[in-house]
């Protein structure tokens, strides 16, 4: 393919998305097909000779489409919402046609600038404290991250690194296995299991902190587990606190957790992966109060933020802890501008695309006040499910409601619920997962799409209360 | 935004796009801009208001594109290729409209089995031993990463997870971080950074094997380490080998390699992250022999197969050894068909874009015969500017030219061929970067973008040998 055909091609694909885009709701949110349907719709083989563009083309509606669970339809309440903005595909256009490799300052100056000054915009967004700010002196600073998962281990490494040299500079007999045995990491019990695969992959013990009623961890709980084990000769060195945990979107209580954390430095560490697209609201920023304690912080504009996969923003108060604990450099990534930022240092992989344009088009095209408007949409429609959902005897709300999230159920058993829940995905009419909360089967309905509105909202509840309907009328009284 | 407005501003992006790749070399290859050149250029917030796609798009030209070291210029001879094709672009503006985030089977059928599926034909362009493909039936089977980084940590730590739970099978009162202070890791010395690091994060000693003066692992230096090191009561457990190495696209001499690792029940990875895409040809196969003694595998086809970054093919004998390794499944991920693969087991991030979509549409659009064709062509660009420094009594070839990648120097100083690649750093008509073989300074021209012609082979040379004239000229006889 030349470059004229691909300004053919491209200009097909162009109105091909705006196509699916447009009209998403008219397909069916979650596909019919059975494990393995793909493998017998395609050859067995690549083929030998090229093929043309045209044959390529039409598979997408016959292989592809029948498989795919659509995110983007106003009918997908499942997860969490995933981005999806026109913005920000247009600038994954421009980014896959530079195609740079931004491992480091020369391999792509441009690269590494924008995303520092990007990341700073975006902290400014959300009003952290100036010392997560690159700026032109700053020791701190941000960074794009594939996903939050990757950001948790990125934190707890450093963390591990820098209580490892901390020791060490005390007891330099003591080696690292020694103290890594003894190394103790915690999280909420309600965090994502990111987080208890971070401690698996560092090789550190990781212990999950009970929640009080409302699914949060307290400064007590914290204290008393600290305290436990310290006794026992364990070195507690990090904390993951979760603000909008993924089963129901509680917020651990990070004003009492960061001074206990900042007393015996241990790292904090903050994961907003959902909710942190909110603190760019003034009165949403009150939930992020604390952050001043915290070493890191995390969130995905990919979530919820209208940038699409993959964009999870990450800010360190000191930007040498993360770099010395993975700097290596060759001398073919060496280059006379050393000191200018390599990436590279602050993630797992080499690699990274030039992710800050996606940032740079979302922010300016929508605006400040464009991007406030689009959450405080979303929240909206959460409430507006809530209002549903408490005006029926039948049902109960699981959790608070505070951002875009809301966490459900019938007044039951969990048998009930799994049986809802399964009729509701069977219908396929509307998408949602389940979650567990103090041990009861609860249904979560996630506000994710772009262009979901209040009628997509009524109709969704709609169907569910008149399956519940159903079930429930099928029960022996 | 609307759809009306993008299919508007997406086809002006797909002419820029166009434009940008079809007239690249009249681009200065790499940028005259000093650190911190951008956040000048740009306000220091995010704007209040929704700015318009105009403004946005002026900037491309004054605020990036002045930064931009372009990867895809036919001048570019540094690190290794990144490809770039128009059919993986048209692939990825689909895999940005459908946006889901592929992390369990049910989440996105399409983009499971897609990926399943691309992996086995892809494997099977490699001839790799039928273990290592998934099928209907196998035990093995293959994933996309993002980098080759992260496959290698991926299966450094399947391997250490596997260790530990066989001794401890044996001997169940022995702990994991007692087990882990024995373990011992090893790879090449000419082994890509990421490999140590890789052993940095798993927390295990990593041992670098010297190589011959082909710059290659061979049999009798890994078995003395070997006993040593058990002499030491250390657990050796896995070995990385690199097919193709950084510095001088080295082999490691598998072969001899694998039985030993196989006999001790070593973990053989294979990172042949550049030279893989090498491997459909049928004359460089032979480089891949003893890929049967290895349990994981991994290349970059977006390095050199004309598939966008990113795009690291990873594939295992045992998809049980991965999975095991890091499976942790909260209610919110689970769903009906838990057995039908989920790719995030097998990866460090959870979230994961629909990237066998570039696979796809490049395997189609070139075929295998294209493919083999694109790999030649470079092949021979690199073997006709060998034949150039061949013929040029001041320089020395370092290397054996086996891919697309030259290492080569002038004889005499290392200071010489510092100021050399200064030069011709500096005078920007062409990009390198250096390396170090056995002591010595080398420069590394590697062939990489998809447009370079024997006119740009020969404009380099010309250049090159020019600066060399002057820099010679200079010296004092």
């Amino acid at each position: 393919m030349d470059a004229a055909e691909f300004r053919r091609r491209g200009k097909e694909m162009v109105d091909y998305v705006a196509d699916y885009l447009e009209n998403i709701e008219k397909r069916q949110v979650y596909p019919d097909v059975e494990p393995g349907y793909l493998r017998s719709l395609i050859p067995e083989e690549a083929p030998e000779e090229a093929e043309s563009y045209e044959d390529v083309v039409k598979d997408i509606e016959r292989v592809i489409m029948p498989g795919v669970t659509h995110w983007h339809s106003p009918y997908f309440y499942a997860y969490f919402p995933t981005a999806n903005s026109f913005p920000s595909l247009l600038a994954d256009m421009l980014c896959g046609a530079i195609g740079c490799i931004g491992f480091s300052w020369a391999a792509s100056p441009a690269c590494t600038e924008l995303e520092t000054v990007m990341l700073d915009w975006l902290g400014k967004m959300l009003k952290l404290p100036a010392d997560f700010l690159a700026g032109t002196e700053g020791r701190g600073g941000g960074v794009i991250q594939g996903t939050a998962s990757e950001a948790t281990l990125i934190a707890l490494l450093a963390a591990r690194s820098k209580i490892i040299k901390l020791i060490q500079a005390d007891h330099p007999d003591r080696s690292e296995t020694d103290i890594i045995s003894k190394l103790v990491a915690y999280s909420s019990d309600q965090a994502h299991s990111s987080v208890e695969r971070a401690g698996l992959i560092a090789g550190v013990k990781m212990k999950k902190i009970p929640t009080d009623n409302k699914f949060s961890v307290r400064g007590d709980a914290l204290q008393k587990v600290l305290e436990e084990d310290r006794a026992a000769g364990l070195i507690p060195f990090f904390f993951c606190a979760t603000l909008g945990t993924t089963p129901s979107c509680a917020f651990d209580c990070i004003t009492e957790l960061g001074p206990i954390c900042n007393a015996v430095e241990i790292w904090m560490h903050i994961d907003a992966a959902y909710a942190g697209s909110a603190f760019i609201c003034p009165e949403f920023r009150p939930l992020l109060n604390g952050i001043e304690f915290a070493d890191s912080f995390n969130f995905n504009p990919h979530k919820w933020l209208l940038v699409n996969f993959d964009c999870s923003a990450m800010w360190v108060k000191k930007r040498s802890d993360i770099i010395g604990a993975f700097k290596i450099e060759p001398l073919y990534l060496k280059h006379d501008h050393q000191e200018s930022g390599n990436h590279s240092h602050w993630q797992i992989p080499l690699g990274r695309r030039f992710r800050s344009l996606k940032m740079w088009f979302v922010f300016r095209m929508y605006g400040l006040k464009g991007l406030q408007a689009y959450i405080r949409k979303h929240v909206g429609l959460a409430k507006e499910f809530e209002s549903l959902v408490r005006a029926d005897q039948r049902f109960e709300i699981s959790a608070d409601v505070v951002l875009g999230l809301v966490c459900f159920r019938l007044k039951g058993s969990n048998e009930l619920n799994e049986t809802l829940l399964k009729r509701i995905n069977n219908a396929r009419n509307i998408h949602l997962v389940p979650c567990q909360l103090a041990g009861k089967f609860v249904l979560r309905f996630a506000v994710c799409a772009r262009t979901t509105e209040s009628r997509h909202i009524q109709e969704a509840w709609c169907h569910i209360s008149h399956l519940a309907s159903e079930l429930l009328q099928e029960l022996p009284h």
